[in-house]
């Protein structure tokens, strides 16, 4: 299916109802609340019913597992989000896109995986005064790699523990480029060599993939450009410089992703004339075998006529004179062959 | 026919004329007046000549069939509205699109049905202070559903009840999306395995639906971003939020129609790639067939010949060496045609 | 030729020179003036000596026939535009485009006609306080139907008057769109069904006159959002409501030319791909003929053969063997194209 | 070449150094200055010594063959024109385009000439107070007319000379849409007749030459649109709607030009289906010959064999059974193909 | 590989860390210190810890090889760079961009020379008040040129300086637009005469390369745009008329490149035009061939048949009179051919 099924059970729905739309990656829908200060950082595993509203410090809520509409109701609810919001995060076909409410900021953003073929989830993030919440489909190595560092002190306000995290997914795209670039490396060297009908399925697939990532990517230029640009209160201005690096990051992967795209498209030019290019030697081999014994396939059927007068038939050296007139004619075809490039 | 041909009925009438282009899709045009407020719903069957024109709540006036041309002017009369737009109203091949009068805001958006083939109609909006007046082609089970939570309690301003209904169309859209993307599965299918000289009808006839549902929600964006942007008195400024919903609603839907362009464009690069490779297919065997047989037909060619003076007819085991010859040259091919892959 | 020869005239004359560029329409040229106001409408042919520059109402000049030089300059001295326009309403290959001077608006426009094969021409508009001047190179229908109406009664401003000419001409565009739609429709039929070559050069034709259109029609819209957009002091605020409704025609003219050009695109697709696999179609049948029939008549070259010792010639039933061997030869490779869905 | 080779002359030059870059195309430098008021008109051919830099009214400087790199540099210095200005007038592989500088306005622009194949020269502008400089390659018709009409008393400030000289240059680009024209006509003509492979390379140099012509058009807009728009204090503001009406050329050749690409591009493809339609034809008549002859060549094979016991051999009326049923056979095919329009 | 295999490096690494992403180009990391005032100048080799941070007149600090990691971050700590941008100079796999600091400016260009093939360096630059910091992969000639003409005597601020290297960057490129323009002359020699599959590869290269050198220029434009055009306070008002001709060159460059890219295309169609021109050759060379021997062949077949009754065979004559009907009907085959033009 080239888009979800699921998103039909949004049709005829009240709006603004949370309904999860995707498929279930983890088993359990887990709520993880790390709070920090420049001296102390506490990371705890919490029931919705617990939720750590206030603290002196900052307050990072990860949430892990969608399926789980009532915890993710209930977390809207603790934080005021407004239910639209709510029913997006839950949407995990939705776009990437950032939306700038009175008291905080949602972005939604893509996390592209390649196990056998390209996975894509998505990944919410909520910005509020002092709080950051993060909604994912599933456990991923480079957000443990930023809380480990805001365990080992690197920390900052919430806006930057954003910046990190948008940073991460941003630089694991990268990833992906080069998974790109390498399946077009491969198909690359088939299409020089031993191309086959699958080859031509294979680049369809590319571009179909390509286009998917490239679906999710280009917003997240608009994503990042907000939150560099403009003067929101919620982004420090000095963190301001960090978000235009990430922008930079993601200009950086649409202009490669794009220019693989152009590789893709040339390359199936490549192929198409290949192909002709193939046609064209398969057709030549026809002709040259043809243009050579049809000539002389007819001297023999002249000689095998059965007519009482044929008076060469009687000649002592007649059979050789004509074995002598087939193989010149036959030599005469190939120099002309050889003249044209053909042999 | 491409564009509708009562398109022709409109040239050479003067400026705003009210007349009907379409098909009767309903047997009768019906006016349906639900007004409500907080505590009350009614919802009547009424006249032309009843038109609730005041009242204490909102009015919603529901026009199904747009050829009772008398009713809908009548109605343009009642609420004062320009005659332009009452010849909008008429005219269901109307572009998508929103004007924006002094005290009411005129929408024109499609709906889309598949029932076999895609087929459109026309919905017009007008939002004026407490009244909305909805006029369409026939019945659609949104709108039911719609006008069941209006009447269960989910109530609101003029301009919320617009936005359910523009939202419930919007969502109808990701069902023809569907529609297509399993088309596009199906195409995919049979140009991998046993595409005809139909499945390039076929692929032409989707993008000629993608092009006419591309046409239809293209404009969408702009008539949504107007209601959620600008400060319109008709729409109270906690509803923009919803109108912004419904436009990054319509923005995936453009996206991924965008994609499933890109997707059916790949097809047909597909397909010809496919055709070029049994072209190939079918020269190589008649190649193979050719290469092999030609040359040991010439050979029986030679000895077929008649003439006295041929040793070889004379030799003991003479047939069983040219039988072998022929069988040597025969495996030689072929194993040439091996090394190249053919067989 | 693609581009009018006439163009070449203007090369090396001073700017300003009044040249009529184009081909005679009509026989005459003639200056018919109307000057009308609430109660009264005036009808004459005037000369260019006599031309009424001041009323009490309003004055509509309509020239007809663009090739009397000398009339058209003692009118534009009379009514005191400028020579460059002067130049630019004599040249007919002249672009579509709205110029504003300090008390005049001048507004070029094309008209389509679809006799055989698609014409063009030529009409100016000039728009001053009461005075509204049009310049034709041929009577249409639609003009008539607008004085009909003015003489009926239905009058307005000259700004009101140019409108109903523009609405006009706009209206006069969907009659273009339906010629081309049905000749994409025959088209479409003729790809699928009984394509000749001579298709291939129809469907050259219908993009080149498509682009035609589209040079022509595309500027109308930036004229039209001018009229309607700008707070021009010619042009009534009342009045502005109605270019705007003009503009939407114009635009969904656009929309619906711009459909038309993607249909022609594909069209041409179709019938390169309805090309490739005709040519299939064609090996398919030389292929089956060959393999079947190639490697019987080599059996029938082995036993034509004259050796002295060949054993099977003296069977008995040496001869039905070898028939039963081909026939099953030929049966088997007439399974192994059935199974390949050859036959 | 498809950029003139002596480009690399300026690689790892001083910035700022003047070089002639480009053709010698007259012999030699000839300086004319041509200086005139309401009453007096005096041409001279001066030395760079003598340059008359005051003057009681106009001074038309214009220097013929840009070798002259003295000479050149000599007037840059009298008139202080920045050296950045004078290196661009002597690379004659200059952008199109304006700068506007302190107190002159410094204008590149291209004239192209159709001798065989097209030429393209540059003409550099500098307009001052009450003096204009013309530096260009070689002597052009349509100066030598503006002269002409400069002593014939058609004299305007500088601004307006310079506005002459734009529009006969602009004019001339008619021209050369003209011989683009007669090109697209004539190879047009040979696709639908009797094209061969060359016609294919005629296609490439069209679009080539297209496209070179483009790069040099398309800014020409930019520049007339600044000299027609802003309010400069060296182009009067009377003058203004001149430059508007060279402006309005210079956008319709570029549609002209467009309408000619798309047409080119048009053109390709009806070469490449018509291509492969004499393919098909090609294939088809082979096609009919080996499917009419094979299978009675294979009869003849079959009564060719030399078995004992062939019963038919000894019929009396064997032969002329054996005749009928290859003609039959022939003739079945012959109606198979008349019923599929082959032949 | 299509994107470098480094860039894998920076994943999951905190932001702002320098590590050195790239090739190693030159052997050991050379820092060079050109201190000069209008009098003086002076070149020296510095170590890290001597680096020369205040200085009466200009200074120039030239860094020669980016993988001493240690020595670009001093730097950047000795003249207070933010980490980010010490990050970017290192990281080779840069976009060409400008970023604007506070009291710096930050510029990424690159740098190509086609020794065999296309390669990449990357240069950074640096610009603060009076100080001018240059990063670079290896020696460039034209560098050398700016120091030896800074030795020379043509000194000017730090913002002349930049301006100098940019200059002779861009005007590096006028280099390989002329390589890129020798190849593709060398393809159209190619196409016109004897191409061969890898002709469809050279293409294929000279895209992806073309594509590569396009992504590194664009966005020089628009750094040398904001230098030229914002008032900046590090770039003094009389030099950015400087920084706008270096604008105007990268424009003429890209505008070189498009064409070029453009003609890639054509030579991409022409290939594919020309391998169908050789098909038809190698079909109607079967064709003639074949068209023109099987009917004579088969009637050699008719009279090799055994029937006993054959009066033809009998004839005197009748060998001959074969012979005669065969050349009759070969020669009419032939004239065939001559009047369709295929022989």
């Amino acid at each position: 299916m080239v888009i979800p099924n699921e998103i039909g059970k949004k049709i005829a729905v009240p709006p603004a109802t949370p309904i999860f739309i995707g498929k279930k990656k983890v088993d359990e829908t887990v709520v993880r609340a790390i709070t920090y200060n420049a001296e102390n950082v506490e990371v705890l595993e919490v029931k919705p019913e617990e939720l750590p509203v206030h603290s002196k410090g900052i307050i990072w809520l990860d949430i892990i597992g969608l399926h789980g509409v009532e915890v993710v109701k209930k977390i809207g609810e603790a934080y005021s989000i407004h239910p639209l919001v709510i029913e997006d995060v839950l949407n995990t076909s939705q776009r990437v896109k950032l939306e700038d409410y009175e008291d905080y900021v949602f972005v939604v953003i893509k996390v592209f995986t390649f196990d056998n073929g390209l996975e894509v989830d998505q990944l919410s993030l909520i910005l509020k005064e002092d709080v950051l919440i993060t909604f994912r489909e599933r456990d991923y190595d480079f957000i443990d790699a930023v809380l480990k560092r805001v365990i080992a002190g690197g920390r900052g306000g919430a806006d930057y523990l954003m910046y990190t995290i948008l940073d991460a997914v941003v630089d694991s795209y990268f990833k992906i480029l080069l998974e790109f670039s390498e399946s077009i490396d491969g198909l690359e060297d088939e299409i020089f060599s031993r191309f086959t009908m699958e080859t031509s399925g294979k680049l369809h697939e590319l571009k179909r993939e390509l286009n998917r990532f490239k679906m999710a990517i280009y917003p997240v230029r608009d994503v990042l450009s907000f939150l560099a640009r403009y003067d929101h209160k919620l982004v420090d201005a000095d963190n301001r410089i960090y978000f235009r690096d990430v922008h930079d990051h993601a200009i950086r992967i649409i202009e490669t992703s794009e220019y693989l795209r152009d590789l893709a498209m040339s390359l199936r030019e490549l192929y198409l004339s290949n192909l002709s290019n193939r046609l064209n030697e398969i057709m030549k081999l026809l002709t040259i075998i043809s243009t050579i014994f049809i000539p002389i396939t007819f001297i023999t059927g002249v000689y095998g006529m059965n007519f009482r007068y044929m008076p060469e038939l009687e000649w002592k050296y007649g059979y050789y004179a004509v074995l002598t007139v087939m193989s010149v004619v036959a030599l005469m075809m190939l120099i002309y062959f050889k003249k044209k490039g053909w042999v």
